[in-house]
Protein backbone atom coordinates (compact mmCIF):
# COMPACT_ATOMS: atom_id res chain seq x y z
CA UNK A 1 0.00 0.00 0.00
CA UNK A 2 1.31 3.38 -0.56
CA UNK A 3 0.50 6.17 1.81
CA UNK A 4 0.26 10.01 1.90
CA UNK A 5 0.27 11.64 4.65
CA UNK A 6 -0.46 15.53 4.51
CA UNK A 7 1.02 17.26 7.63
CA UNK A 8 -0.33 20.70 8.91
CA UNK A 9 1.64 21.68 11.92
CA UNK A 10 4.41 24.20 12.34
CA UNK A 11 6.28 22.92 15.34
CA UNK A 12 7.95 19.52 14.83
CA UNK A 13 7.79 18.38 18.70
CA UNK A 14 4.03 18.94 18.90
CA UNK A 15 1.74 16.33 19.58
CA UNK A 16 0.93 16.65 15.93
CA UNK A 17 4.63 15.81 14.54
CA UNK A 18 4.59 12.78 17.13
CA UNK A 19 1.40 11.29 15.90
CA UNK A 20 2.93 11.66 11.89
CA UNK A 21 6.32 10.14 13.27
CA UNK A 22 4.12 7.38 14.35
CA UNK A 23 2.27 6.87 11.55
CA UNK A 24 5.09 7.32 9.28
CA UNK A 25 7.10 4.43 11.29
CA UNK A 26 4.41 2.17 11.24
CA UNK A 27 3.26 2.20 7.42
CA UNK A 28 6.66 1.16 7.22
CA UNK A 29 7.12 -1.15 9.65
CA UNK A 30 4.08 -2.56 7.84
CA UNK A 31 5.58 -3.04 4.62
CA UNK A 32 4.00 0.19 3.14
CA UNK A 33 5.42 2.79 1.32
CA UNK A 34 4.72 6.52 2.70
CA UNK A 35 5.25 10.12 0.98
CA UNK A 36 4.69 12.89 3.28
CA UNK A 37 3.64 16.27 2.34
CA UNK A 38 4.87 18.88 5.25
CA UNK A 39 2.97 21.82 4.65
CA UNK A 40 4.41 24.29 6.67
CA UNK A 41 7.91 22.49 5.73
CA UNK A 42 7.11 23.39 2.33
CA UNK A 43 5.64 26.99 2.72
CA UNK A 44 2.90 25.06 0.65
CA UNK A 45 0.98 28.11 -0.49
CA UNK A 46 -2.45 28.44 1.08
CA UNK A 47 -4.23 31.01 -0.65
CA UNK A 48 -6.36 30.09 -4.13
CA UNK A 49 -6.31 32.65 -6.51
CA UNK A 50 -5.35 33.43 -10.08
CA UNK A 51 -1.45 32.35 -10.21
CA UNK A 52 -2.63 28.58 -9.84
CA UNK A 53 -2.86 28.80 -13.56
CA UNK A 54 0.32 29.18 -15.95
CA UNK A 55 -2.16 30.36 -18.69
CA UNK A 56 -5.43 31.57 -18.19
CA UNK A 57 -8.60 31.00 -20.71
CA UNK A 58 -10.07 34.48 -19.55
CA UNK A 59 -7.50 37.08 -18.38
CA UNK A 60 -10.56 39.74 -17.39
CA UNK A 61 -12.91 37.44 -15.21
CA UNK A 62 -11.71 34.54 -13.05
CA UNK A 63 -13.82 31.80 -13.03
CA UNK A 64 -12.33 29.52 -10.83
CA UNK A 65 -13.56 26.36 -12.15
CA UNK A 66 -13.48 26.56 -15.46
CA UNK A 67 -10.11 27.47 -15.53
CA UNK A 68 -9.28 24.17 -13.10
CA UNK A 69 -10.91 22.45 -15.67
CA UNK A 70 -9.26 23.90 -18.97
CA UNK A 71 -5.60 24.01 -17.36
CA UNK A 72 -5.76 20.40 -15.77
CA UNK A 73 -6.67 19.16 -19.68
CA UNK A 74 -3.88 21.48 -20.84
CA UNK A 75 -1.15 20.60 -17.85
CA UNK A 76 -0.70 24.38 -17.03
CA UNK A 77 -2.06 23.81 -13.19
CA UNK A 78 0.80 25.50 -10.89
CA UNK A 79 3.62 23.26 -10.51
CA UNK A 80 2.95 22.62 -6.91
CA UNK A 81 -0.21 21.39 -7.58
CA UNK A 82 0.52 19.14 -9.89
CA UNK A 83 3.00 17.76 -7.76
CA UNK A 84 0.33 17.12 -4.93
CA UNK A 85 -1.85 15.26 -7.66
CA UNK A 86 1.06 13.16 -8.81
CA UNK A 87 1.40 11.92 -5.20
CA UNK A 88 -2.63 11.84 -4.87
CA UNK A 89 -2.94 9.27 -8.10
CA UNK A 90 0.00 6.84 -6.32
CA UNK A 91 -1.62 6.57 -3.60
CA UNK A 92 -4.08 3.95 -2.13
CA UNK A 93 -4.63 5.67 1.33
CA UNK A 94 -4.72 9.77 2.16
CA UNK A 95 -4.28 10.48 5.88
CA UNK A 96 -4.30 13.99 7.03
CA UNK A 97 -2.88 14.92 9.99
CA UNK A 98 -3.76 18.36 11.50
CA UNK A 99 -4.72 19.95 15.04
CA UNK A 100 -8.52 20.47 14.85
CA UNK A 101 -8.44 24.63 15.03
CA UNK A 102 -11.61 26.18 14.90
CA UNK A 103 -13.48 22.89 14.62
CA UNK A 104 -12.19 22.67 11.47
CA UNK A 105 -8.72 22.40 9.51
CA UNK A 106 -5.61 24.90 9.67
CA UNK A 107 -5.56 27.38 6.55
CA UNK A 108 -2.97 26.37 5.55
CA UNK A 109 -4.65 22.56 4.96
CA UNK A 110 -7.75 23.75 3.78
CA UNK A 111 -5.35 25.66 1.09
CA UNK A 112 -3.87 22.52 0.10
CA UNK A 113 -7.78 21.48 -0.58
CA UNK A 114 -8.93 24.53 -2.57
CA UNK A 115 -5.72 24.47 -4.59
CA UNK A 116 -4.96 20.79 -5.40
CA UNK A 117 -8.67 18.98 -5.39
CA UNK A 118 -9.61 20.57 -8.92
CA UNK A 119 -12.42 20.58 -10.91
CA UNK A 120 -11.58 17.91 -13.78
CA UNK A 121 -9.05 16.21 -11.12
CA UNK A 122 -11.23 15.42 -8.12
CA UNK A 123 -14.49 15.79 -9.00
CA UNK A 124 -16.22 17.28 -12.35
CA UNK A 125 -18.50 16.73 -15.21
CA UNK A 126 -21.22 14.81 -13.13
CA UNK A 127 -18.28 12.67 -10.90
CA UNK A 128 -18.41 13.32 -7.71
CA UNK A 129 -19.22 11.60 -4.38
CA UNK A 130 -18.79 7.61 -5.00
CA UNK A 131 -17.81 8.56 -8.16
CA UNK A 132 -15.53 11.34 -7.89
CA UNK A 133 -12.16 11.64 -8.81
CA UNK A 134 -10.09 9.56 -6.22
CA UNK A 135 -12.74 6.49 -6.34
CA UNK A 136 -10.74 3.53 -5.56
CA UNK A 137 -8.43 5.24 -2.75
CA UNK A 138 -8.93 5.38 1.15
CA UNK A 139 -8.87 8.79 3.68
CA UNK A 140 -9.17 8.80 7.21
CA UNK A 141 -8.63 12.22 9.90
CA UNK A 142 -6.12 11.77 12.22
CA UNK A 143 -6.70 15.10 14.15
CA UNK A 144 -6.19 16.29 17.93
CA UNK A 145 -8.42 18.44 20.05
CA UNK A 146 -8.58 21.31 22.64
CA UNK A 147 -10.83 20.12 24.56
CA UNK A 148 -11.51 17.05 25.93
CA UNK A 149 -13.70 14.14 24.30
CA UNK A 150 -17.05 14.84 26.33
CA UNK A 151 -17.36 18.16 25.35
CA UNK A 152 -17.49 16.72 21.57
CA UNK A 153 -20.51 14.29 22.67
CA UNK A 154 -23.97 14.65 21.00
CA UNK A 155 -24.93 16.45 24.19
CA UNK A 156 -21.42 18.35 24.62
CA UNK A 157 -20.61 21.99 24.96
CA UNK A 158 -18.98 21.82 21.98
CA UNK A 159 -21.80 19.39 20.14
CA UNK A 160 -21.03 16.05 18.30
CA UNK A 161 -17.44 15.67 16.45
CA UNK A 162 -19.20 13.66 14.06
CA UNK A 163 -21.13 17.12 13.30
CA UNK A 164 -18.76 18.76 13.14
CA UNK A 165 -16.60 16.59 10.90
CA UNK A 166 -19.51 16.07 8.46
CA UNK A 167 -18.14 19.09 6.40
CA UNK A 168 -14.28 17.41 5.76
CA UNK A 169 -15.47 14.05 5.75
CA UNK A 170 -18.38 14.05 3.61
CA UNK A 171 -18.20 17.01 1.95
CA UNK A 172 -14.33 16.92 0.57
CA UNK A 173 -13.64 13.47 1.62
CA UNK A 174 -16.09 11.15 0.18
CA UNK A 175 -17.21 14.11 -2.34
CA UNK A 176 -13.83 13.27 -3.79
CA UNK A 177 -14.36 9.91 -4.21
CA UNK A 178 -12.72 8.34 -1.39
CA UNK A 179 -13.83 5.64 0.96
CA UNK A 180 -13.14 7.50 4.62
CA UNK A 181 -12.27 5.94 7.25
CA UNK A 182 -13.36 6.81 10.49
CA UNK A 183 -11.11 8.66 12.22
CA UNK A 184 -8.21 8.99 14.44
CA UNK A 185 -8.91 11.59 17.63
CA UNK A 186 -6.32 12.66 20.03
CA UNK A 187 -8.52 14.42 22.57
CA UNK A 188 -6.56 17.18 24.46
CA UNK A 189 -2.76 16.22 24.35
CA UNK A 190 -1.71 20.05 25.58
CA UNK A 191 -3.55 18.45 29.15
CA UNK A 192 -2.11 15.37 29.34
CA UNK A 193 0.27 13.57 30.91
CA UNK A 194 3.65 12.48 29.23
CA UNK A 195 2.83 8.73 30.22
CA UNK A 196 -0.69 9.66 29.07
CA UNK A 197 0.78 10.58 25.27
CA UNK A 198 2.82 8.00 25.23
CA UNK A 199 -0.08 5.67 25.76
CA UNK A 200 -2.06 7.57 23.26
CA UNK A 201 0.89 7.49 20.20
CA UNK A 202 0.57 3.40 21.31
CA UNK A 203 -2.70 3.22 20.68
CA UNK A 204 -2.62 5.31 17.19
CA UNK A 205 0.16 2.83 16.45
CA UNK A 206 -1.84 -0.28 17.41
CA UNK A 207 -5.41 1.26 15.19
CA UNK A 208 -2.96 1.77 12.21
CA UNK A 209 -1.24 -1.55 12.00
CA UNK A 210 -5.01 -3.31 11.54
CA UNK A 211 -6.63 -0.72 9.22
CA UNK A 212 -7.25 -3.12 7.10
CA UNK A 213 -9.66 -4.71 8.94
CA UNK A 214 -11.85 -1.13 9.49
CA UNK A 215 -15.30 -0.43 7.37
CA UNK A 216 -14.96 2.60 5.87
CA UNK A 217 -18.16 5.48 7.30
CA UNK A 218 -21.28 4.20 5.37
CA UNK A 219 -21.95 7.73 3.79
CA UNK A 220 -25.27 7.17 0.92
CA UNK A 221 -23.79 6.27 -2.53
CA UNK A 222 -25.62 8.29 -5.61
CA UNK A 223 -27.96 5.27 -6.24
CA UNK A 224 -29.95 5.85 -2.60
CA UNK A 225 -30.67 9.35 -4.15
CA UNK A 226 -34.04 9.78 -6.55
CA UNK A 227 -33.68 11.97 -9.56
CA UNK A 228 -34.39 15.28 -7.21
CA UNK A 229 -31.46 14.08 -5.43
CA UNK A 230 -33.51 13.54 -2.44
CA UNK A 231 -32.87 10.49 -0.06
CA UNK A 232 -35.25 7.69 -1.07
CA UNK A 233 -37.69 6.75 2.07
CA UNK A 234 -36.23 3.06 2.36
CA UNK A 235 -32.46 4.95 3.35
CA UNK A 236 -33.88 7.08 5.87
CA UNK A 237 -32.96 6.03 9.04
CA UNK B 1 -24.19 50.86 14.03
CA UNK B 2 -20.67 50.25 12.37
CA UNK B 3 -20.52 46.87 10.27
CA UNK B 4 -17.33 45.55 9.31
CA UNK B 5 -17.37 43.52 6.27
CA UNK B 6 -14.81 40.60 6.05
CA UNK B 7 -15.08 39.24 2.18
CA UNK B 8 -12.92 36.72 0.55
CA UNK B 9 -12.92 36.57 -3.36
CA UNK B 10 -10.33 37.34 -5.57
CA UNK B 11 -12.67 38.21 -8.62
CA UNK B 12 -14.41 41.81 -8.33
CA UNK B 13 -17.15 41.09 -11.19
CA UNK B 14 -17.43 37.40 -8.93
CA UNK B 15 -21.56 37.40 -7.55
CA UNK B 16 -19.49 37.86 -4.23
CA UNK B 17 -18.23 41.35 -5.00
CA UNK B 18 -22.26 42.00 -6.15
CA UNK B 19 -23.40 40.80 -2.86
CA UNK B 20 -20.27 42.74 -1.47
CA UNK B 21 -21.13 46.10 -3.24
CA UNK B 22 -24.87 45.48 -2.22
CA UNK B 23 -23.92 45.30 1.42
CA UNK B 24 -21.98 48.60 1.95
CA UNK B 25 -24.06 50.38 -0.39
CA UNK B 26 -27.41 49.02 2.08
CA UNK B 27 -25.57 49.53 5.22
CA UNK B 28 -24.35 53.16 3.82
CA UNK B 29 -27.90 54.22 2.99
CA UNK B 30 -29.39 53.04 6.09
CA UNK B 31 -26.60 55.64 8.07
CA UNK B 32 -24.03 53.13 9.32
CA UNK B 33 -20.78 53.05 8.94
CA UNK B 34 -18.74 50.27 7.16
CA UNK B 35 -15.42 48.73 7.29
CA UNK B 36 -14.33 46.31 4.51
CA UNK B 37 -11.21 44.08 5.20
CA UNK B 38 -10.84 42.53 1.46
CA UNK B 39 -9.26 39.76 1.94
CA UNK B 40 -7.33 39.08 -1.48
CA UNK B 41 -7.02 42.89 -1.91
CA UNK B 42 -4.87 43.16 1.19
CA UNK B 43 -2.53 40.08 0.27
CA UNK B 44 -3.56 38.62 3.82
CA UNK B 45 -1.41 36.29 5.45
CA UNK B 46 -3.86 32.88 5.55
CA UNK B 47 -0.89 31.00 7.23
CA UNK B 48 -0.76 30.80 11.36
CA UNK B 49 3.00 30.62 12.00
CA UNK B 50 5.79 31.92 14.28
CA UNK B 51 5.83 35.15 12.12
CA UNK B 52 2.86 36.19 13.93
CA UNK B 53 4.45 37.38 17.24
CA UNK B 54 7.13 40.04 17.01
CA UNK B 55 8.64 38.60 20.09
CA UNK B 56 8.29 34.88 21.00
CA UNK B 57 7.93 33.67 24.39
CA UNK B 58 9.36 30.28 23.74
CA UNK B 59 11.67 30.49 20.64
CA UNK B 60 12.47 26.91 20.74
CA UNK B 61 9.13 25.46 20.89
CA UNK B 62 5.94 27.09 19.27
CA UNK B 63 2.99 26.85 21.39
CA UNK B 64 0.03 28.88 19.70
CA UNK B 65 -2.15 29.74 22.66
CA UNK B 66 0.65 30.84 25.00
CA UNK B 67 2.34 32.84 22.68
CA UNK B 68 -1.19 34.33 21.45
CA UNK B 69 -1.94 35.33 25.36
CA UNK B 70 1.04 36.58 25.80
CA UNK B 71 1.50 38.37 23.13
CA UNK B 72 -2.01 39.82 22.95
CA UNK B 73 -0.54 41.06 26.34
CA UNK B 74 2.41 42.72 25.38
CA UNK B 75 0.95 44.02 22.62
CA UNK B 76 3.49 42.39 20.43
CA UNK B 77 1.11 40.95 17.72
CA UNK B 78 1.66 40.76 14.07
CA UNK B 79 0.29 44.55 12.76
CA UNK B 80 -1.70 42.78 10.37
CA UNK B 81 -3.95 41.10 13.14
CA UNK B 82 -3.64 44.04 15.37
CA UNK B 83 -5.38 45.74 13.05
CA UNK B 84 -8.26 43.73 12.43
CA UNK B 85 -8.96 43.01 16.29
CA UNK B 86 -8.86 47.19 16.07
CA UNK B 87 -11.77 46.97 13.39
CA UNK B 88 -13.33 43.80 15.43
CA UNK B 89 -13.47 46.09 19.10
CA UNK B 90 -14.85 49.12 16.75
CA UNK B 91 -17.65 47.35 15.03
CA UNK B 92 -21.13 45.76 16.08
CA UNK B 93 -21.99 43.54 13.15
CA UNK B 94 -19.26 41.28 11.65
CA UNK B 95 -20.44 40.57 8.23
CA UNK B 96 -18.26 36.98 6.40
CA UNK B 97 -18.97 37.38 2.76
CA UNK B 98 -17.49 33.85 1.13
CA UNK B 99 -18.34 31.60 -1.54
CA UNK B 100 -18.72 27.76 0.10
CA UNK B 101 -15.60 26.14 -1.04
CA UNK B 102 -15.26 22.61 0.24
CA UNK B 103 -18.27 22.92 2.34
CA UNK B 104 -16.54 25.46 4.25
CA UNK B 105 -14.91 28.85 3.97
CA UNK B 106 -11.64 29.63 1.50
CA UNK B 107 -8.46 29.35 3.13
CA UNK B 108 -7.50 32.64 2.98
CA UNK B 109 -11.04 33.56 5.32
CA UNK B 110 -9.91 30.20 7.63
CA UNK B 111 -6.25 32.09 7.84
CA UNK B 112 -8.04 35.54 8.83
CA UNK B 113 -9.48 33.43 11.59
CA UNK B 114 -6.91 31.42 13.06
CA UNK B 115 -4.85 34.58 12.90
CA UNK B 116 -7.17 37.26 14.30
CA UNK B 117 -9.69 35.48 16.65
CA UNK B 118 -6.64 34.90 19.34
CA UNK B 119 -6.85 33.38 22.81
CA UNK B 120 -6.80 36.68 25.33
CA UNK B 121 -9.11 38.62 22.47
CA UNK B 122 -11.42 36.27 21.07
CA UNK B 123 -11.65 33.50 24.25
CA UNK B 124 -9.75 32.49 26.91
CA UNK B 125 -9.58 32.34 30.89
CA UNK B 126 -12.17 30.46 30.61
CA UNK B 127 -14.34 32.89 28.66
CA UNK B 128 -15.97 31.09 25.58
CA UNK B 129 -19.62 30.82 23.55
CA UNK B 130 -22.05 33.51 25.70
CA UNK B 131 -19.05 34.97 27.15
CA UNK B 132 -16.97 35.45 24.41
CA UNK B 133 -14.62 38.06 23.92
CA UNK B 134 -16.83 39.54 21.16
CA UNK B 135 -20.07 39.40 23.56
CA UNK B 136 -22.36 42.29 22.75
CA UNK B 137 -21.79 42.07 18.83
CA UNK B 138 -23.81 40.38 16.43
CA UNK B 139 -22.19 38.25 13.14
CA UNK B 140 -24.04 36.61 10.08
CA UNK B 141 -22.70 35.03 7.26
CA UNK B 142 -23.63 35.72 3.63
CA UNK B 143 -22.50 32.78 1.79
CA UNK B 144 -23.15 31.67 -1.86
CA UNK B 145 -23.42 27.86 -3.17
CA UNK B 146 -22.55 26.13 -6.25
CA UNK B 147 -25.14 23.78 -5.90
CA UNK B 148 -29.12 24.17 -6.09
CA UNK B 149 -31.25 24.69 -2.45
CA UNK B 150 -32.50 21.19 -2.74
CA UNK B 151 -29.10 19.75 -2.85
CA UNK B 152 -28.93 21.13 0.89
CA UNK B 153 -31.58 19.61 2.77
CA UNK B 154 -31.69 17.54 5.19
CA UNK B 155 -32.46 14.85 3.26
CA UNK B 156 -30.46 16.09 -0.11
CA UNK B 157 -27.18 15.33 -1.22
CA UNK B 158 -24.77 17.61 0.23
CA UNK B 159 -26.90 17.41 3.67
CA UNK B 160 -28.77 20.38 5.10
CA UNK B 161 -26.89 23.43 5.50
CA UNK B 162 -27.46 24.29 8.84
CA UNK B 163 -25.39 21.23 10.18
CA UNK B 164 -22.49 22.37 7.53
CA UNK B 165 -22.24 25.52 9.05
CA UNK B 166 -22.55 24.56 12.69
CA UNK B 167 -19.00 24.73 12.82
CA UNK B 168 -18.00 28.06 11.69
CA UNK B 169 -21.82 29.73 13.15
CA UNK B 170 -21.22 27.74 16.45
CA UNK B 171 -17.75 26.43 16.52
CA UNK B 172 -16.26 30.08 15.77
CA UNK B 173 -18.78 32.92 15.52
CA UNK B 174 -20.76 31.64 18.89
CA UNK B 175 -17.63 30.49 20.50
CA UNK B 176 -16.30 34.15 20.52
CA UNK B 177 -19.25 35.71 22.09
CA UNK B 178 -21.48 36.69 18.77
CA UNK B 179 -25.20 36.62 18.75
CA UNK B 180 -24.97 34.85 15.35
CA UNK B 181 -27.83 35.88 13.10
CA UNK B 182 -29.21 33.26 10.78
CA UNK B 183 -26.79 33.25 7.53
CA UNK B 184 -28.05 34.89 3.87
CA UNK B 185 -27.58 32.23 1.08
CA UNK B 186 -27.57 33.01 -2.35
CA UNK B 187 -27.93 29.28 -4.00
CA UNK B 188 -26.09 28.57 -7.13
CA UNK B 189 -25.48 32.28 -8.81
CA UNK B 190 -23.74 31.04 -11.20
CA UNK B 191 -26.14 28.86 -12.88
CA UNK B 192 -29.10 31.34 -12.71
CA UNK B 193 -29.91 34.14 -15.61
CA UNK B 194 -29.03 38.11 -15.17
CA UNK B 195 -32.41 38.61 -14.39
CA UNK B 196 -32.82 36.04 -11.34
CA UNK B 197 -29.28 37.08 -10.21
CA UNK B 198 -31.11 41.04 -9.82
CA UNK B 199 -33.65 39.69 -8.04
CA UNK B 200 -31.44 38.09 -5.47
CA UNK B 201 -29.40 40.90 -4.63
CA UNK B 202 -32.68 42.70 -4.25
CA UNK B 203 -33.62 40.22 -1.88
CA UNK B 204 -30.30 40.57 0.13
CA UNK B 205 -30.99 44.31 0.20
CA UNK B 206 -34.48 44.18 1.82
CA UNK B 207 -32.45 41.24 4.30
CA UNK B 208 -30.06 43.60 5.06
CA UNK B 209 -32.41 46.51 5.44
CA UNK B 210 -34.16 44.27 8.19
CA UNK B 211 -31.50 42.76 9.69
CA UNK B 212 -32.79 44.67 13.68
CA UNK B 213 -35.87 42.83 13.34
CA UNK B 214 -34.16 39.72 12.87
CA UNK B 215 -33.39 37.10 15.91
CA UNK B 216 -30.58 35.33 16.44
CA UNK B 217 -29.92 31.81 15.80
CA UNK B 218 -30.83 29.93 19.19
CA UNK B 219 -27.66 28.43 20.04
CA UNK B 220 -27.34 27.17 23.92
CA UNK B 221 -25.78 29.46 26.38
CA UNK B 222 -23.25 27.82 29.45
CA UNK B 223 -26.36 27.93 32.02
CA UNK B 224 -28.35 25.32 29.68
CA UNK B 225 -24.82 23.13 30.35
CA UNK B 226 -24.24 20.61 33.95
CA UNK B 227 -21.33 20.76 35.39
CA UNK B 228 -19.97 18.00 33.16
CA UNK B 229 -20.22 20.37 30.56
CA UNK B 230 -23.19 17.94 28.65
CA UNK B 231 -26.68 19.75 27.88
CA UNK B 232 -29.33 19.82 30.50
CA UNK B 233 -32.09 17.73 30.13
CA UNK B 234 -35.10 20.42 30.30
CA UNK B 235 -33.00 21.78 27.27
CA UNK B 236 -32.86 19.02 24.74
CA UNK B 237 -35.06 19.09 22.60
Amino acid sequence: MKVLIVYAHEEPNSFNGALKNTAIRTFEEGGHKVLVSDLYRMKFKAVADGEDFLERRDKHCLKRQIEEQAAGELGTLAHDIMEEQRKLRECDLLMLQFPLWWFSMPAILKGWVDRVMSMGFAYGRGQSYDTGGMKGRKAMLSITTGGPDFTYSPLGRNGDIEQILFPIQHGILYFCGFEVLPPHIAFSPAHATKEQRVKMLEGFRQRLSTLDRIQPIAFHPADHFDEHLQLKSEFQS
